[in-house]
């Protein structure tokens, strides 16, 4: 079918954002069990904090002369829109970011710092408002997952990790609207399809899993999503595109809780030194919790943590069930 | 004179690490002022949080079979401990560690879960009882400092901040013992000699920067150096292998206070995703603080940090004079 990513594709799109996307290590993780080691893979690095830069700026290059004279619009719980925000900032872009009102407040705050103009709608909106303020005002629309281009940027990720470490067993990724888990999987199955390539998602927001079981896609009322502490993973998996590809090469989904996602949070900055934000610790979550063999390697997708949520988390471990009733 | 330690050592010190070690990535830092951009080197990221791990596998490496059957003794206040150990532990080497009994517990205890014995004495015997205890009972010394071998595995994170960056303009690097600054700035200076080394100390520890004000080794008493909360930065430059590198290759040492230390932790973490020690922020602190023009790095040496000090900086920035207090 048409809209299907390839790893021509994907090479492209490598090439292309090579000039401003950070080409992000693997971390060993020093207290893997020797039976299963694990490599982290830091999106957080990158310079807005979570992998969305790569799909957004391998749409935005594609689009430039439009993007300039219509301006843009992205909708986004906070990662896609702050990436949109920063390269629309450095491109000389006018754009327009539509969020869910229940976003955390320094996601918020982080976008419109860089300029942008913020739009807060109710969460049921938030995948419909910007179509309406693109039809209303011209603007481009830059979405977070349901485009080729976008799912080919975030499959730069898989294309690193085998290019790091070609036997791979394990490649463990969030799924929350796909683009991420399409992009990986397909990218890893190209170059090795005997590498497992496992989604994650909180049990709290897991429609994907539940999709993916019943083979048709099936959508959760943000009233069921919004529960989880991973506040980037609350999105369904609804676009064509990304559930495609997911269909096809993700080999399944596992599901963690939320005390195991706050304790990932802790273990990684402490034992990885790395900051997580719950979306980007599921997969280490997963990880602690899992049973697989083989060489390991987590996604850690973005860290644009709340700060007071860090700071409990490192000295409250105990306490882990009540922070997230917050 | 000899015991210097050329290109042609840093090089070969790469190679012979390079199966152990992380090659630390160049992380761009977002919010840079534009007419100064920055780079991390986060050796936060290596398996024993610290860049000690380059500098004591080059010397292990090399003196196995004689360390297989003696053991080893090392002396430090946190990290080069937990690079010997570690090392140790996956070598199958008896280790034992001397450490001042004012270590933070967590670096303390990170030691003796990985098998190698401590040995706590008052800090103004930490830098000796390590020979005493060599004299005894035959075990063979692995200094953190003065030692070629030593000095030029830590040099390798100059030269991979020049392999990655090689327009660099200005380094910066924290000076304790003595061995990264006087290796960094050798291997800087050996491949773009007008790149600025400059060396960074908490301003309560800054024997290094009057040493080099009167062009001679002065040693500052521990009641004094212990004041600083950068707990890796209250060693002398004692040693002759990295003073006289330094004296010949850095260009110069700035000082930061303890408020601009603690404020650079919270910075690092909330707004480059990296968790750093107060040892391990002092370069970012002076980068802030600092005018040079160009394009910098501030090598983040390590990340080994008490929980508890990073969660109050996380929610009490404006109350970080009173943090290291206690």
């Amino acid at each position: 079918m048409t809209g299907l990513v390839t790893l021509a594709d994907i090479r492209a799109a490598a090439d292309r954002i090579s000039d401003t996307v950070v080409r992000t290590p693997l971390v060993p993780f020093a207290l893997a069990d020797p039976g299963r080691p694990l490599w982290i893979k830091p999106e957080s690095l990158q310079p807005t904090a979570a992998f969305k830069l790569r799909g957004a700026y391998n749409k935005i290059k594609q689009v430039l002369p439009e993007a300039r004279k219509r301006g843009i619009v992205a909708h986004s719980s906070g990662n896609h829109a702050r990436s949109v925000a920063w390269l629309a900032q450095r491109l000389g872009l006018r754009a327009v970011i539509v969020m869910p009102d229940t976003a955390p407040p320094n996601k918020i705050d982080i976008v419109r710092e860089l300029g942008a103009e913020v739009v807060l709608v109710p969460p049921a909106l938030r995948d419909t408002h910007g179509f309406v303020l693109a039809e209303r005002h011209g603007y481009l629309p830059v979405v977070p997952f349901d485009d080729p281009a976008v799912v080919a940027g975030q499959a730069t990720v898989g294309l690193e990790i085998m290019e790091d470490l070609p036997d791979a067993d394990v490649v463990l990724v969030p799924v929350s609207g796909g683009g991420l888990a399409a992009g990986v999987a397909t990218a890893v199955k190209a170059l090795r399809p005997r590498t497992l390539v496992i989604g994650v998602e909180p049990a709290l927001a897991s429609d994907a899993a539940q999709s993916l079981r019943e083979g048709r896609r099936v959508a959760w009322e943000p009233e069921r999503t919004y529960r989880t502490v991973a506040d980037g993973l609350r999105t369904n998996v609804l676009g064509e595109v990304p559930w495609e590809q997911i269909r096809r090469h993700l080999d399944g989904i596992v599901t963690v809780g939320e005390e195991q996602i706050l304790d990932a949070v802790r273990r990684l900055a402490l034992d990885a030194r790395l900051v997580a934000e719950p979306s980007g610790a599921v997969t280490f979550a997963a990880y602690l919790a899992g049973e697989t063999t083989g060489k390991h390697v987590a996604i850690l997708s973005g860290g644009s943590v709340n700060p007071q949520l860090l700071a409990d988390v490192l000295t409250e471990p105990t306490r882990l069930e009540a922070l997230h009733e917050r």
